[in-house]
């Protein structure tokens, strides 16, 4: 059963916008956010309300830079971390476009790439684009604890960006093109530490980075960057044993979203950032454009997400984990 | 903007499970479950658990109905309605198949179908399944109160199912035909009562359902079976007076599932079933046969959802919904 699909008419990623906040302006990425919240309320009344327009905010920006319309967009896919997923619903309400809901945890904008370029590429829609979102405040009160609480966060845990990245992908796109795509299987290797996601989701990064290697015959050489996220120090260190175990070397190539997404020696983020808005914002804000000029050749982007609840946890469940990659090119290959 | 899209090449529904619980059982559905599950635990510790079993027994089923083993499915679409989708990802996590997680609330059947119909036939995968599910207990202590506290429940609330459904699309298909969809928008007319569903939703499915009939140019008078789920009593009645403003008349061919699934004078659901089980269920458990020996030609599928979450209901919010819109047919069409 191959989980790998390569297009024979690759779609390109024609825009794509990244929105954060004030811990994320003061990271190496900073400077690549199109706008930056310094009110972690962003203007509204909860947090809640704040993350749903971080993703409005998101999708306006994309929008404005390629002076696309509302109307211009067939198709929006979208998710994010919160129950029922309701800082997507919130935030793009007010958009008439078509939209399907997505729930693939902080691997969320990969399943979304992958579903914007299959409705494109396949003729059902022109132009589709894709959202998710993550906010600090929002996630430690419903994963872990309010932050009034001020509970002790361990050294292996991560910290929830406060960011949203939005894209859209066209049939008749340009450079970034997507090439192709691996999906996931859940991988569940039996850890039950909720504070320690990125060694749940490591097995899950590796299963399909894998299966995308087996399938396509290409190796780590063939590419500038295989980019996790967000697996931070912890779930890196383990990817790149387990690509070693069965003696393949990633570590050259291998960078993580959680790892660049903040300073270690600034910023107090333990094992590095985390939620769906980190890899949507590295990615939408960083990768995306350098691989459009040409400074990237090809990025294997294998976005990760640990699909448990707390509810699921507290019930001494282990934490199932699931990975989608997609290979990014800034060539169209055919 | 066109929101439907009908297929060239006509992915078929090669088999389809449902399974239930007790309530489910005393239905006049009762007899077109493959499996009754009396125990609401199913042998679990939990609801949680127990709502996961039922996604995995109907997936277990739908596979054994055809013959059909997990290594045939080349990609599976599921999700739920509890938090993070978990009796998904825990009531599938021991197949080993590529899967993408989904939420469109009880539309998410829906969804998976024509995700499911998008991907075979496109090329994408030869099998997909699609599977959701929902349970009484999990979603009342989730959305509402814990049992044991007793709330009242108010006349137009509606009674979650506890029942999954599973189905397999392939390209290479029968009858029943997927002949094409239509992606909803989110519609929100501003129904804070989140035990009225029904009212919230009605304008989603017939923001839907009048789109794909001014996008086909089809009329009811071409279906069997217009078939929205979960409305309840109160949506319905909403839905047919919607349409009839807009001079159509939908009364003769509607149903909803939310009504079929039980005995309203026997069984206390007040406004009828809800929940992703429940139109699955009566999807896959009645519907889906029927179409497939002939009994009904036509059926406009419309399943809608409730786009909130407790938090934000709480808030203050209104409740956003989607509807999405399958057209299955008896005939290939081409």
């Amino acid at each position: 059963m191959k989980q790998t699909h390569i297009f024979k008419n690759p779609p390109g990623i024609i825009s794509s916008a990244a929105v954060g906040g004030r811990m994320e302006s003061e990271g190496p990425m900073g400077e690549y956010f199109d706008k930056i919240n310094e009110d972690p309320y962003m203007s509204t009344d909860t947090f809640e309300q704040g993350e749903s327009k971080l993703q409005k905010e998101a999708m306006l920006h994309m929008l404005k830079k390629q002076n696309l319309k509302e109307s211009d967009i067939d198709l929006l896919f979208g998710g994010d971390l919160l129950n029922q997923c309701t800082s997507t619903t919130y935030g793009i309400r007010d958009f008439e476009i078509p939209f399907f809901g997505l729930y693939g945890a902080c691997s969320t904008m990969a399943e979304a790439l992958i579903m914007a370029s299959v409705f494109t590429s396949g003729g059902y829609a022109g132009k589709a684009a894709a959202v998710t979102s993550s906010h600090f405040c929002s996630a430690e009160r419903q994963y872990r604890f309010p932050l009034n609480y001020g509970g002790q966060r361990p050294p292996t845990s991560q910290w929830t960006a406060t960011a949203s990245g939005a894209l859209c992908v066209s049939a008749k796109g340009k450079s970034p093109y997507v090439r192709g795509f691996t999906v996931g299987k859940i991988e569940d290797l039996g850890v039950t530490d909720a504070n320690n996601m990125g060694a749940a989701m490591a097995p899950a990064a590796w299963s399909t980075i894998s299966a995308f290697f087996n399938d396509t015959g290409k190796t780590p050489n063939d590419f500038d960057m295989i980019l996790t996220g967000d697996l931070g120090k912890v779930g890196s260190r383990l990817l790149c044993e387990l690509a070693e175990k069965e003696n393949v070397n990633i570590r050259e190539v291998h960078k993580d979203c959680a790892l660049m997404l903040y300073s270690f020696d600034e910023q107090d983020v333990h094992a590095g950032g985390s939620g769906c808005g980190c890899c949507a914002s590295v990615l939408c804000g960083y990768i995306l454009p350098r691989i459009r000029s040409g400074e990237f050749e090809n990025v294997l982007f294998a976005a990760t997400g640990a699909l448990m609840s707390p509810i699921i946890n507290q019930q001494g469940e282990t934490i199932p984990s699931i990975s989608h990659a997609v290979w990014l090119s800034h060539r169209h290959g055919c």
